[in-house]
């Protein structure tokens, strides 16, 4: 399938795999890009030379573009910065701030910047600021999210840029694809789906409790920090809950509780202390594959569906 | 466009228009069923003999098929319920709690029962009932809403049961239709554009700040009740949201604060003490226009990118 995104990246399907924090390193990102899409390294992988080894890594395994997500909020996000111009990676994915203070620098070094963003005045500000494209996320997503869902998110952004616009947020197989295609989009991020790669490096408890999750399976805590996160429910998230509810507990105490805990999730499979960061089609997952047969049951699926709808039109 | 739905109601066009409590009313409904659409009227219109009135109302301005949305968890919904026998209703949806009391009474009388649910437990229940089909609503609705939102809840609820299902929920025009109809759905119930019609009565006010809005535009207020209603942002849903974050206020308090406000919205266009309920895509609100346009646009342009849905495979 070509797109707008596969053009201006050299891709060969217009599948990102989000480049989720602690979690999408060099086997992951390799093992996506080369099935076609683009695989994504993340910038919170253990410090800058941890990033630095896993785009060394990631270029051994595969010759294919890969790109390297930014998380801006981070402390070392001006180091991890100036990381991807050194490495010489070609794609930059970016969330949580306004990557305006690196523009100049990381356009000059060549290298596309694709923000992702949450709204359509951030989707407007990225194309002033010469990002290469956008991705709108909805907040059906898991991890950090806004506050629009991408059925309704996706046209409102779509309607107000040029450049080319990706969905993230509720997308898992060729339906959401599919369904993100004929509204507009030029490319698809994945995030939980990728989750049960058999290259991704969660913990099994993790996994299994992907599998098990159903269609209300996850939960948005922080909303009273200014922080909302999309999680399984769990023991963790329920009690982060309880404490967000409870007008005694600072926030402080509620921040302290939560430190570290995406690594005890992604590590250790700590149910307690962990946060399981997962989307709303959690419930749509069955079972560990491949990062390959991911890629390709998602674009073939979209394809079939796609060559397929004239058909729905005078149906059954 | 012909799909499951619109063979078994007989209808030209598998659109519905959401039966909004005190907004959707006989000239709406027949206005939308003139149109080829589903239009219904809300058993919240002012008692049961106002429903029986505007059910004859609606008869007079349209031969063909129009429903009854009933909300039952309204204290009349029993008496609602046989108002719809004796009037010899066709087409009911339901929302707000379980039809099971009345499944055998309205089979009996031939009524096609189209349950409105938010998961997928519900939807499955609502077959093993003998619902007709099922509409799967996403959290980016107006009003009371679940959990999960459209692109999510939508495949998990088509992989749970055989029945037609319809998407409610982040469908503005013909990009939300089509997406939904590519993802399999059989037909779409659309709320907040009608909102925007010429036939629709709410306050000059509601409209205005509907075509106002941006894509942030909406927020959900009543969590804390177990009660999730999505509506403008407004003086009035600011001040709910500090009362449920303000632990001395008491639940019954908030609740008296939320008493009549939705009439207060559509009658008198009150900022200050109405709930103007409107879904995440009123960004997309433009201006005012007929049911009919409304209809035309929808199915037009879901058609159109259907039609052209294999060209993007190997797009520009």
């Amino acid at each position: 399938m070509r797109t707008r995104i596969t053009e201006i990246l050299g891709i060969q399907h217009p599948v990102f795999q989000g480049g989720m924090a602690w979690i999408a390193d060099a086997n992951l990102a390799a093992a996506v890009s080369e099935a076609g899409g683009l695989g994504l390294i993340s910038s919170i992988n253990g410090g800058v030379e941890a990033v630095r080894s896993e785009i060394r890594k990631a270029r051994e395994l595969t010759s294919k573009p890969f790109g390297v997500n930014i998380m801006l909020a981070a402390p070392d996000a001006a180091a991890i910065a100036d990381l991807v111009v050194e490495e010489g990676v070609g794609i930059v994915t970016t969330g949580a701030g306004s990557p305006a203070p690196y523009m100049e620098k990381w356009k000059a070094a060549g290298i596309k910047v694709i923000p992702v963003v949450a709204s359509v005045a951030y989707a407007i500000k990225m194309q002033e600021l010469g990002a290469t494209a956008v991705i709108a996320e909805g907040a059906e997503s898991g991890g950090h999210i806004g506050d629009t869902h991408t059925m309704a998110l996706l046209p409102q952004i779509l309607d107000a840029v040029d450049i080319p616009v990706l969905a993230a947020g509720g997308i898992f197989d060729g339906r959401g694809a599919a369904a993100a295609f004929i509204m507009g989009a030029a490319g698809v991020q994945v995030g939980t789906r990728f989750l049960l790669a058999r290259e991704c490096r969660v913990h099994p408890v993790y996994k299994e409790r992907l599998v098990k999750a159903s269609d209300i399976g996850t939960m948005v805590t922080g909303k009273s920090l200014g922080d909302a996160v999309r999680a399984l429910k769990t023991p963790f998230t329920k009690k982060f809950a309880a404490m967000e509810a409870d007008a005694t507990v600072s926030d402080d105490a509620i921040r302290a509780f939560g430190t570290g805990s995406l690594r005890k999730a992604v590590f250790d499979g700590n149910l307690a202390e962990g946060s399981f960061l997962a989307g709303e089609v959690a419930g749509l997952a069955k079972r560990e594959e491949s990062a390959e047969d991911i890629v390709n049951d998602i674009i073939n699926g979209a394809e079939a569906l796609l060559k397929a709808a004239p058909e729905m039109i005078y149906g059954e």
